[in-house]
């Protein structure tokens, strides 16, 4: 497991891909991100007390630290290694999954790497509460200095006065929006680079910045605007800028912003702003959003992330490399866990769950009906 | 989806491969196998048929046909396409992983490609059968001239006169069992090549050959043994032969078939010829084979594969790419699927499977319990 640079406790050390690879009863090796060794050793030794005092032999649990990519590559490449969880940057992901693809033994990784986070701004919604809207997107991309995984980083919406409203009232929430330091010295220098590569294309107009820096690693949000043309000519306009960085893609009607959906690269989330009026526009939009992320949320904010059974915190490539998992809520632990099949076993060396009686009672299939049997 | 040269039925145009897709709601491309294109054509008829019938898009189902890996590496490269269901042999399926992962997106690869699935012959089981199981080994080893993924290429067990009383059983069924012809000329070269191979390592005995060959292609069964050092010393012992021949492991006590457990590679089975005495020993055996596995039996022979809920057709690398995965039973469809979360999106917009009252009357999981609501 790779810690996060963002999530020092919930996608770190003891976080959800932790716990659902020792809930699918792995043995785990994590490596710490650099950006919070101190947590990760507080942390660490929490788990390693915790191993203590189960009785568990001692290498359930390994916690390494180490700057560059040298530990990492060892670990992925490792034959002891089975399954690798990561979240972190598209480049990091990308060079953790081919060095699993060219072991001996492939193994799978998940990564969750990026994602822009569409927002549709659709007709209705914006007729009837651009400015609440336009306050509420700036909230969810300030918040935590915009390093979220879910951060809105795109919005998507038909041109028009409602849509002036909406970018008149989201200017001025940003243009008030206090400087934030961010994790690390990288992390703000990969902004500052995004940021300016996107306010030095021609095709992209800055709408506002955040109030000036005061000190060091500090960034100002950025609010960018260009058209549907212009966003779908230029596939460099679709890379992440982790941080309090958006940009808005002016559309000429709904069939144009299904046009720019159906372009998108592969996302964690996709975001409808809607109201009533606005639901045949939005039947005709979520079979594309179906195949291009892994939630679609209905007059939310994609920044909220719930640890529960519905939640799938994953998507097509590349949000995650692997779209078929989620690395948030229950389903996480399939990551984890493989099907063995039993077949004739005797029925004292079968897995408890599978014995006959159900004595652990368990949800079972028996010959295919589900039930408590 | 490729045709698996040996079962033009269950793993072909038509198999549980298309099946499972279809089942998924994808859209299929078959690359027939040049074993039988005939029959590739005539199934290939009837699904094109079912397609008009059904009323669906005729991009539904398409069948192509072509010699060489060139059709078949611009299918996996092709970016319309999002999986890869393979049955054949390791080097194909390890080709179509390398294009796969070297994709800008890169897609799951679902590919059974060797096995050599062990059969591990317990002490109780040989002291009080050993010539019933000597018989029906041969039958399980010879059915089909051996072209089943799940042919029990090694045996393992401890020696002495109970071994030697199988072996003599073995022996005899075998040198009365009638050469066969293979599926191709390709696989028949394969298997020869493979058989000569063993029969020249001077680790190996030749115990026994089947009835000479009369016509072209045939081949004639081959039992071969070895002992455990000697299989532990030589990795290419492992290596799988298609076809009729298996190759006993002379173990010194149930300690070292273990051992040798220990190092063998991914399986899609794993047998235990057992009886009550031998509970304890292969109560020791069960968590190495679990780890080694996707199917454990007991008492059988693993060349019967049935289409049910419980089965599992797969298992760790090399048996398959993906061992979290089957090709077999209803388990399979999870191939084609991910997960999607709808976040407060309004009811007449969801799936039909997720709207408030069940219109469906499908097991759901709701505030996480399971049910009918």
């Amino acid at each position: 497991m790779f810690g996060a640079s963002n999530f020092p406790l919930a996608f770190s050390v003891a976080g959800g891909d932790t716990a659902s690879a020792f809930a699918a009863g792995c043995p785990v090796v994590v490596k710490g991100h650099g950006a919070h060794p101190g947590t990760s050793e507080l942390v660490g030794r929490a788990v390693q007390a915790a191993v203590a005092s189960c009785g568990l032999p001692e290498g359930v649990f390994s916690l390494l630290f180490g700057t560059g990519n040298e530990i990492g590559t060892a670990l992925v490449a490792d034959p002891r290694i089975k399954a690798v969880g990561f979240t972190g940057s598209r480049g990091g992901g990308l060079a953790l999954m081919g060095v699993a693809a060219k072991r001996p033994e492939p193994i799978p990784v998940y990564a969750e790497m990026s994602s822009i986070n569409p927002v549709f701004l659709m007709p209705a919604a914006l007729a009837s509460r651009a400015e609440a809207l336009g306050k509420a997107f700036v909230a969810s991309l300030t918040m935590g200095a915009g390093q979220f995984c879910t951060n809105p980083g795109i919005l998507l919406a038909v041109d028009g006065p409602d849509l002036d409203r909406f970018v008149d009232a989201a200017v001025e929430a940003i243009g008030g929006s206090a400087a934030s330091t961010m994790l690390t010295p990288g992390i703000h220098a990969a902004f500052d680079s995004g940021v300016t590569k996107l306010a030095g294309s021609g095709a992209v107009t800055t709408l506002a910045r955040g109030l000036a820096c005061s000190g060091p690693n500090q960034a100002q949000a950025a609010f960018f605007t260009t058209t549907a043309e212009a966003f779908l000519a230029d596939t460099e306009l679709q890379e992440e800028v982790f941080g309090a960085a958006s940009l808005l893609i002016r559309c000429a009607d709904v069939a144009a912003m299904t046009a720019v959906a159906e372009r998108l690269e592969g996302q964690l989330t996709a975001t409808l702003q809607m109201d009533g009026e606005d639901k045949a526009a939005v039947a005709g939009l979520i079979p594309t959003l179906e195949r291009k992320a892994g939630r679609i949320l209905a007059n939310g904010w994609p920044t909220g992330v719930e640890v529960c059974h519905a939640m799938v915190h994953g998507g097509p490539f590349p949000a995650t490399s692997d779209p078929r998992s989620t690395s948030v809520g229950t389903l996480a632990i399939r990551r984890f866990l493989r099907p063995v099949c039993y077949q004739d076993i005797p029925a004292e060396l079968l897995p408890e769950a599978l014995r006959d009686g159900n004595p652990q009672g368990i949800w079972r299939r028996v010959d295919g009906e589900l039930g408590h049997d």
